[in-house]
């Protein structure tokens, strides 16, 4: 290894970062910004309060509450100098957990909270999935599950409305743990020692063959008739399968309040019943969903969560049932992308000051200030280069207009104004009055 | 390892993270918040644009970019899960110099860029410095050195401004590597071979006894004429160093042109010449700057920067001067502490809608979800107790309204509020004129 250091620093380093991670250039920062300025708002529109947390942990913490897949497969851990086993966060649960559990006496309920860590995991890149991702995490604790429930499937519907989403553009498939549960066990009959199997089977399943599934289904040991049965409840509507579930329907029936208040609250169609969402972790103990793309070339889940009764547990705490989604920055990325909702966001400067020489650079620099001082985003002049160079430069700013004083101006206590929009130019006295004028007509562009 | 974690995974987990990390609990959050949309208007107001970059680099660019200190004691170095030896970031400049080096030739300038991202070094935890940190970044190419020099200092300035600072409650130390430079070669005739460990042992002279600091300087063969000379020389003016370096001062006749000017821009005396600031980097070219608290507990460097002239020669680009500095999120947060800076910052909801029992869920429901639309702050009942209760809750909030619907109000068609500062109820009517009445009252508190 110390070899191969010694040879990169000698020859051209590679301009590429490592596979999975972005860089963010100005114009991808923007958009990235503008997307979580709009998720920030929803957020504290509903009364959530931003936390962060490290990006590293103790290995134990994610060992513990992480899936196997995550902890064996994704997790990139490593010993720090000092032989302690630590692992950059793969999620931000876990912390989560961490953090909650050793405040869990004085915070005061419900808590209501999200945040939106960079975290990594060791996949195969592609779309829609990358190794460095931020993601959205929204989580509450300390209400009543119904309230719960309906209010943080209605966080998710505005954080896709806010980048300009309609109902039409996404749906959300709710379902309940219970629900199949309650039908493999009292419908089904299969063994416990079973269900978690079936369970995931489940979870791939539209990405599986019909053919395959029947298969897969008869590993476990369901018969025809069984698989029969099992393919008519994942067609049925929740009203259907209350009835199938007769007094074993309690996870149902409350789930139907959920999705019935759900489309009274948005209006729509977008809250859809679905018996075959499962998520994948194993922690998930009530409702859970996840949240489509409609659109045809993007028919994906873009995110989901689901409600857990024992997120602190493993910390000694009390119990503290929750729920809570996670959505990867790249998800909605993408989401947007193929309904045509990215903005073309430019530059925001307002005010580019120009300089012709040497002299005048203190001067320039006395009006920039002066404008910054009311709130005016200024550019001032580090180049020297001619008047229509330096035009060129203040349009690709985005600025509204360029400021100077050529011989005129100086003589007479004034400086110029040319209007990019318009082409036009004026004066304004170098005083306070002259300023305020400038700026005034400036925010009425 | 494997036994370890099995161990934990049925103890009890430690609510404790790694040393040298930081849980931000949403008061926490809101602070650092606070501070980075300070420094996010500052540097829109002098056109910078932001940027970011991935976590973990290969671990190649550490080596061929940071310090030795930082690739040898400090990196967080690791082998992902397909062998490839990456390092956690324990510096943004790495990245930078990558990412700009990758679009050399599409870069409009002048390029003008911050970011604030999070790093790591394995450091001991101490006042001031943590393992995990962020560090606004700032970085300005492509100019004229004397204005780029001016500007960066100036925004330097405005930042630590825009948390409330004085000028008198900073001082920014600037000087030029030339300097000492000449100085060393032309009037002491130290060898080149040397200049490199004295400057090293003056970057540490103020942490170490005058005494030892004239034993290391014998030690680089200094005698006691030279260390007096050398001591003359550390504590003069930048007038007097003019004179001292005769024909060789053309570096210190341009850095006093920036002092000059930046006493002028500011008004004030906080920029000053301090011969002995060396910066730790060793690829510093021109002027380095330090800024330093003034208050008597915290009289130490808070960050610094300077000037560079081959950012991207590593990657076979073309040669690219600027100038940038590092400031820790951990440095200004206890600069704001040392100067009482620190804000009280609470939960910003401007309402609490309230419900009292299973029946007006969905009423209490439609009202919160149609004051969102007027982007209004609103929480949503998710427990159901007592009227005192709720109103309680509502304050803890910091809501300056609680609404809610009793008999009367559901008989009337209205809906009651009480709002909080001044204990009055009053109600309006359950229509959009109803809603826009309430709203405008609310605005005006």
């Amino acid at each position: 290894m110390a070899n191969d250091i010694q040879k990169t620093k000698k020859a051209s380093l590679s301009t590429q970062g490592y596979r999975g991670t972005r860089d963010f250039f100005p114009e991808d920062q923007r958009l990235k910004k503008y997307v979580y300025a709009k998720i920030h708002t929803v957020m504290h529109s509903f009364g959530y309060e931003e936390y962060n947390g490290p990006i590293v942990e103790h290995l134990e913490l994610y060992a513990a509450k992480s899936s196997e897949e995550i902890v064996r497969e994704q997790l990139y851990s490593f010993k720090d100098k000092g032989e302690r086993t630590l692992a950059i966060r793969p999620e931000m649960t876990p912390t989560l957990a961490r953090m909650i559990a050793s405040k869990q006496r004085e915070l005061t309920r419900p808590i209501r909270w999200y945040s939106i860590p960079t975290c990594m995991r060791f996949e195969r890149p592609q779309r829609g999935r990358l190794r460095e991702f931020d993601q959205l995490n929204v989580d509450l604790f300390g209400g009543i599950p119904l309230d719960e429930d309906v209010e943080i499937i209605l966080t998710a519907i505005e954080v896709l409305k806010s980048v300009g989403a309609t109902d039409e553009q996404f749906t959300v498939k709710v379902n309940h743990r219970g629900i199949i549960n309650a039908f493999l066990d009292h419908n089904l009959s299969i063994s416990k020692d079973i269900i978690p199997q079936l369970l995931r089977l489940l979870d791939k399943r539209d990405k599986i063959s019909s053919e395959v599934f029947h298969t897969e289904c008869k590993k476990l040991e369901l018969d025809d008739k069984k698989i029969e049965s099992l393919e008519v409840f994942l067609n049925s509507s929740i009203e259907e399968i209350i009835q199938i579930l007769k007094e074993n329907s309690l996870d149902a029936i409350e789930l139907k309040k959920r999705i019935d208040i759900l489309k009274e609250l948005t209006n729509s169609q977008c809250v859809k019943f679905s018996p075959d969402i499962m998520r994948g972790f194993d922690y998930y103990t009530g409702m859970v969903f996840e949240v489509f793309d409609n659109h045809p070339d993007n028919n994906r889940a873009l995110f989901g969560g689901g409600r857990y009764d024992n997120l602190v547990g493993a910390f000694g705490g009390d119990e503290l049932p929750g729920i809570g989604y996670g959505m990867g920055d790249v998800a909605i990325l993408n989401f947007m992308e193929s309904h045509n909702l990215t903005p073309k966001l430019k530059k925001e400067t307002d005010v580019c000051v120009l300089r012709f020489s040497e002299n005048d650079r203190l001067d320039s620099l006395k009006i920039s200030t002066i404008l910054r001082n009311y709130q005016i985003k200024v550019e001032a002049p580090i180049v020297q280069s001619k008047f229509g160079k330096q035009i060129q430069n203040a349009e690709k700013s985005g600025a509204k207009a360029v400021v100077f004083r050529g011989n005129d101006e100086l003589q007479n206590n004034l400086f110029a104004v040319k209007w990019l929009h318009s082409g036009e130019q004026e004066t304004f006295a170098i005083e306070k009055s002259g300023y305020e004028q400038f700026i005034k007509k400036l925010k009425n562009i």
